[in-house]
């Protein structure tokens, strides 16, 4: 059992943490870090919790820290998971991995630095090798979430990258908690779409990129592709729903299209990871956010990435896919990815 | 003043049809035609009104009738309004045209034959020609709208014309107003999206070909693109939003694109035409449903295409439209043909 | 290990009689009813799934049956739960009575009538002897449930019981969930409450009345006190939320009245039963719908009934409670009814 | 004419004046006044416009300023509206009633002042005298409207005075836009209910027994009942739905409770007071926030509260009520405390 810190752990991604954190087999929660006006409250008490249930009792009487790298040693934490937001995680982020800490972060902050990883392990866990670089630089590392949509996206490409993908139209349907908290008001979003989210649109044609890109020599060398994003806020609680267009250099059928993301290897004996990375969905009007958002059981549910609605038109190849958003767009993948570098490793 | 019946005159579109002929100028709403289980009852107390308003004085009296031609000789019905679902208006819309009625459609039935025009009259009035040769085959004419969300597209595909569109990727956003009446169960779409509508990407793609076609010698020769659609339904009353990505022919900037845009010539002198048929807006986060659904005031409101978020990406140009699917997609379109027939001659 | 059927299993509170059942260990669901036009389909395909998870494995390849007491022996059934529209419960149920099973049923159909109780077991568990008196006379017996807002009221109401009920005045805000499938058009309750749902306010006031009654020889006597319900539909997917106001003939201390509602006694060594039949919660701002509808953990999960808000005001005491309207509310409580049944002896 | 000022501009409320105040006869909106940082900036671009059109031309270019009571003078202001939260009305509200301004304002700071009225003109327009007494001590005035849930249920119940109101049982069904912007947070309120509102129930119980009183020799003399409030927030956009349980003293039919309140006589030529000050609704399911909130046409739309569902239960008197909780709940009502007090000399 590892011992686990976590910045930011009373937003909505913070609670998404907390709540799969709950009887983890690795990893032990137990330091909690949140603004300082939060400082000595307990958890139970302070956190405004959204999820559909309670606050978990292994938490409940936690108190509140505020950041302070003291305390992460004087509890002996090994492993730092951080839902800050950007503008705080630069600098929190940086000290701990100068103090030599693993982090492993679903912050944007250092998303696209050259030595910091974005790792989703199903599609590209090698990109992990650059944790030893940041070692020998900084004493720890820093190993990224990808933006939220862009976890669903690359997933779904992963597969088709062996067919040459040559150019990506996507169309989001972005769910409010993406937002956090209090995030979007309800007079903005109430029977309405709001077609723009600050940012998000180049963050998926940056990142997925950088995810699809390969390792080598210490680098990563970027995948080429045409990629345009066109994101929009829709009133439903979780999940990101995408419609994607993609034109391959090669000519596939359809089946095989299906065959190639069912074939995707899930990871095997992390607890977090699911055993299917992509579920296929045959239906006329699948994935649905409400109906497909939590598919799974125990620890992995809401992992799997839900891909329908295949067709080829014009010469593309287009379809629907959804992912939770602050599951495998967030707590979870980072989770996963801790699992990983721990299992492999990289943590010790 | 002219005579008018509404065929369909309880559901949902239908409402829309009387809430727009109210104190119209031209037309005289006289008979309601609906199912015959409605016979003879009082329109005020038997329709299931939907928008936000009372059902208008005009019509609360009015005694609902079953389709019969008779009907509407003995009432001297001068034209005639179809809000009529595809099955039955295939037949009843045929029927009035061999009995010399000049009929104004919403319903898919006819859209796609080879004499009947698709209007949307700032984009392709000169198609409604092909009203004279129905004329002479059968005496009357059917003239219809194009599906609710292809009419918005096409207003704002028509001023590209002149840069040559090679390719369309348009992804929408519609709201559930455009189901009808019950249309969609709540259970189904509340905090939900639904990445599918029955024969709607197919519809988006052969109508918008044929109204961006050209009428020669009593033909319409479809417009050459590629088209590809996604259609997905979201929890939104009205107001249908489309992400669309073009590929022109020519190199254009955003700023020329916009002009051409805003320069889209209005109807003169036709009550439901606006005076500006595409409002461009320059902010970050419009157009909205909610915000930009009725733009406009008096009759032509709802009739404008609102468009923004247009940007460069990889060659291509993105923007986001949104238009009143039940007003310019519907009801609002089909009276707007009917001005126009009427003021130009070809209903008399 | 007992043989169960389901009659109306496709429909919405049938879906959640699956869901409850899955994995149960006194029951083993066998027979699938639906209407004849699904006959012989397998319920997995033909299922229009509305719970936010997949259709349990364990029904995916059961095939649809038609109603049919033949098959219901050949399956060796013993017992029988209805999820049955009233219409069809009335003839079917009453069928099942004569041939000497035991149903236990969501349905309105008989709950009035002299001889069959309406039982929440924490609440009335000694009315489940009218079975006998069934038996006696039919050779099976049916139990029903109450009407899914009376459930929550009558738990919260019964610890009051002791204190002299004089007077109630409830109001609610119900889930769709509630009106089955398709059930509520989108389009009248987007955005929108609905301050009518038929039969309701009356199923209230007269199944309160009995469920709190008292069993003497054979019969139940109403108990006596004022009660006026107003009910209304809001865009809430799951959980009836309801304002109570209730005149006491004592005067009794807050601190007294949450006591005897956190005391009501769980039934013990029952897998459906929760160990709080109700949970009290003390902030400002709870029960929510969203938030506390589905309290509890495993097969008791949205058993409890969870109350806050509590003052004295003018006399009367006041509190908002929440009840799962398709677990407590129906199909779980009637598994719990069958299980009490079962344990007891009532069912061999 | 006269000169207004709008204080707290670019809110909600603030909003919903400015949208009614376009082409008043009496009112000539000049200027604009919000918090300091917007100081400067142009109405038109810097307000974040909520109402489903767009921000009106007559304001679009007016700068917006911060307090400043030089400013006021310049201006030639005759009359100030306030659309300010509590906090800052307080003071600034208080400075110009020094400055001798009269001040018609919906902020809850000075309502519960002796010598200050609640005025809904159909019910209580002698309360206005009031403002006399105000003007001796400090030179201006101040007339408050009530809170937007109270201003509904007192218009329903001054009618029944003559029967003798008992006690009054409410529970409520609040619209978002009642909370302000950015007020309710989409997570808090998207697919669900929140039965808190902060302070509201109070001020409903203390505001209508002030708002029924009796003006006496320069004070207000409450009128005696027993209320009781219960508040809680529905997704819905606009327009507070309430059911309301009353005892009267005097046995009254259906039949005269509807007549009296129909009866209840309009302010004659004053722009903003509706023909029908209540409006009966006798189908099964009114009224409804989609339907009844914008009851009415021109400027005073919304102004009229929808009455429904009325039975007699249990010796109690039971209806649903609908308002709208921005213009007769809120700046609509402030326009015509103002025209009224125009009209009758109370301003010059």
């Amino acid at each position: 059992m590892k011992n686990v810190a976590l910045l930011g752990a009373t937003g909505a991604m913070g609670q998404r943490f907390v709540d799969m954190l709950e009887n983890h087999p690795y990893f032990d929660l137990r330091v909690l870090v949140a603004s300082s006006h939060r400082r000595g409250k307990k958890y139970g008490k302070d956190v405004h919790w959204l999820l559909g249930n309670s606050v978990p009792d292994y938490v409940k009487d936690l108190e509140i820290m505020e950041f302070n790298v003291k305390t992460l040693e004087k509890e002996n934490i090994d492993i730092v998971f951080s839902a800050l937001p950007s503008e705080v995680a630069r600098e929190y982020e940086g000290t701990l991995r100068e103090k030599g800490y693993p982090v492993f972060s679903n912050s944007s902050a250092y998303r696209m630095e050259g030595d910091v990883p974005i790792v989703i392990p199903e599609v590209n866990r090698e990109h992990i090798k650059l944790t030893k670089i940041q070692k020998e630089k900084y004493g720890g590392f820093i190993v990224t979430n990808s933006n939220c949509s862009t976890s669903g996206l690359v997933m779904a490409l992963y597969p088709l990258k062996k067919f040459g993908i040559e150019e990506v139209i996507v169309t989001t349907y972005q769910a409010i908690s993406g937002a956090g908290y209090p995030g979007v008001a309800s007079l903005d979003i109430c029977s309405n779409v709001i077609p723009y989210i600050k940012n998000e649109e180049e963050k998926i044609r940056r990142e997925s990129r950088k995810i699809l890109g390969t390792y080598e020599n210490g680098k990563i060398k970027s995948y080429k592709m045409r990629i345009i994003a066109s994101c929009a806020r829709v009133p439903v609680r979780d999940g990101h729903l995408e419609s994607v267009v993609v034109k391959l250099r090669e000519d596939v059928s359809l089946e095989k299209i299906k065959e190639s993301m069912e074939n995707l290897k899930p990871l095997e004996g992390l607890p977090t990871a699911p055993k299917k990375p992509i579920i296929i969905r045959d239906e006329d009007n699948r994935p649905q956010p409400l109906l497909d958002a939590c598919m799974g059981n125990g620890k992995s549910k809401g992992m799997s990435v839900v891909v329908g609605r295949f067709a080829n038109i014009e010469g593309y190849l287009r379809f629907y896919l959804l992912v939770h958003n602050t599951i495998r767009g967030g707590a979870g993948n980072a989770i996963l990815n801790a699992e990983y570098a721990l299992k492999h490793g990289y943590v010790r």
